[in-house]
């Protein structure tokens, strides 16, 4: 993480932080976040970002203590970016990387990270998905459509990256991002009650309706049916659409330019 | 919270610690706690309270990074405490009051807070639970068997305090206590699988075998049993055993007595 930091926009240094500003956050994970691609010093689709902030706080106004409204606004966060990348010489006003914002105890945390070393690699040759997770998610499970600070359960499956199944053995989602498969010529992605994360990159896809000429639809998709899958990809803010060439040991070589088509989609939408 | 916090066994004053000496058990709630009765200076329980949190860490060891193992040692904890009470004048060696373990980033964090104000009114009287919460427990998921930071989904709840329920239409426990049935002349409790936390006052009653001359057992409850429940209490490191007076509208007179027996029996055996 870089050591330039915004708290309810103004600047500051990460050391500067103090663990008993955010005690409701660390204790008790009461908190949520944002995490976004920022490129040539842009954020991208950050209103939606603030947007899904806002209901998740809203939807837990008695137990997380938001920031202030004004602090929310995108204008705001943009000028708070815009100071830190001024700021800090490692950033500069030109920095492509991530940025994240954590809100919680009354405040509105912004900092920023490199791109992980394997983006390009990701981006360019896709991934494998090899194990499920079939323990721990629940149909319904409200708690899992919101990106709280609560997230071990995630945190804990990120190398392995499993495909999470609800007690019906339908697809969730994996820890840090949408699935979405095509099966026959429909391109489908899980309902938000499967559950799965309300994704910032899953709504622009809905919202555009077709990708590379498939129909975008949310339907519940039951494990056995990945075997039907002619192509997958994942889909998260940092990497946009990334391809899964081997879906639980079936190769699946069409994802890659699926992929691919659906990146230009999102980055012309963003 | 108390102003002074011992970090590895180093006093502190909570106003020194640093967000960023925390950054996975902030930003991802990859961390474990323990919350613990402290009674005239001295730890209720402490060893089996160390012997969870370790039990946690190493269930957890690529994505949590524990604190040494020196730390964690009773002794060690021990000495770390009776330094903060004779640091702080407000705590004093005769303290009796809350005292909570945090591990997380390399760190142990030891922390303390008074005891809420109704606590002497819920030991007298207990309380009535009035709801249940039947969306997101989920039997078998072991992420709810570790106390970690990411809390959110209790934390959420602690007001209401409903009573959770898994897919099953299953008992697991309350937000901060197992619960315990009187079924017939048989005392009920969920197992961890429920799931439930593996309480540590949920452990000294299963070891005593017996409580008010009741065999102890562990069992799945559905939730129409407890219509059948002549009297019902829960259990923390902190309440001990606290009636449930009223059970989902049922009025159950006879949990305070029993309740009453069983802080006995704990307090004995602490």
């Amino acid at each position: 993480m870089f050591g330039t930091v915004a708290v309810n926009g103004a600047v500051h240094r990460l050391e500067e932080l103090r663990l008993q500003d955010f005690p409701s956050a660390f204790f008790f994970g009461a908190g949520f976040f944002e995490t976004f691609l920022v490129r040539d010093g842009a954020p991208m689709f950050l209103e939606r970002h603030l947007a899904r902030l806002r209901t998740s706080l809203a939807a837990h106004g008695g137990c997380v203590h938001g920031p202030p409204a004004e602090v929310l606004a995108p204008a705001a966060v943009r000028e708070a970016l815009g100071r830190c990348l001024e700021a800090d010489a490692a950033l500069g006003p030109g920095f492509t990387g991530v940025g994240k914002l954590t809100a919680g105890d009354g405040r509105l945390l912004l900092s920023f990270r490199s791109l992980s070393p394997n983006h390009e690699h990701l981006q360019r040759h896709g991934r494998s998905l090899d194990s499920v997770e079939d323990t721990c998610y629940r149909r319904g499970d409200r708690t899992l459509q919101h990106k709280s600070l609560s997230y071990l359960r995630q945190h804990l499956h990120m190398e392995r990256m499993p495909v999470f199944l609800n007690e019906a053995g339908e697809v969730c989602e994996v820890p840090n991002a949408n699935l979405f498969l095509q099966l026959g010529e429909v391109l489908v992605t899980p309902p938000v009650d499967a559950p799965c994360l309300p994704g910032i990159i899953r709504e622009v896809l809905l919202e555009a309706g077709h990708v590379a000429g498939l129909p975008v639809v949310e339907q519940p998709v039951h494990l056995s049916r990945l075997n039907d899958a002619r192509a997958c990809f994942l889909t998260n803010s940092v990497g946009l659409a990334i391809a899964v060439t081997h879906l639980l040991g079936r190769s699946l070589p069409e994802s890659l330019g699926l992929a691919e088509d659906t990146r230009k989609l999102i980055e012309s939408a963003g």
